[in-house]
């Protein structure tokens, strides 16, 4: 499995909207096993996003999806900052697809 | 709901115990919509863990439940470090139980 961690800090004002264009761009990714976007209490600028994929191939593969381009254009113009804090291996645990609860 | 991003050094050549413990623990926790266990895989020792929440209040309750508090008294020993990068607000993604995936 493949994992990130992330931070996005919007531009003043745009966290909400910046929100709802990417929950609006996360149905449906294939090999996509978790993706969870959320705001930090402290900073009412930055949002953390945490992800966990089947593969880096399928990470990489969703961002030519149309759904997750136009989210990504979309979403530009309302970020100020994207910084990424870990690349992972998944290994397991909860809210994970069944396929990939327990892999390696 | 309520989240967690940490960092985990585990003791030196026991990161695959650690892990086994970790994943041990966190099947069925009540409130619990994402418990994801991460290898860093630049350094041998480090485990990430992002979680999501219906609650801080659920998050706590959970560290009173008998396996958890039983992953904890066997984890300790195989645990050099803890750090806590950030706790969050998750708004939704995918991943998270049904009631929670765009929830404010």
């Amino acid at each position: 499995m493949y994992g990130l961690i992330g931070r996005m800090t919007a531009r003043s004002g745009q966290r909400e909207a910046l929100i709802k264009v990417l929950l609006d761009g996360v149905g449906g990714m294939p090999g996509c096993l978790s993706y969870v976007v959320a705001k930090d209490p402290a900073n009412p600028d930055l949002i953390w996003i945490t992800e966990a994929w089947e593969s880096r191939e399928a990470h990489r593969a969703s961002l030519a999806l149309p759904a997750v381009r136009e989210a990504i254009a979309r979403g530009r113009p309302l970020i100020a900052a994207m910084e990424s804090v870990a690349e992972t291996v998944p290994v397991g645990g909860q809210g994970l697809a069944a396929s990939a609860r327990s892999q390696g």
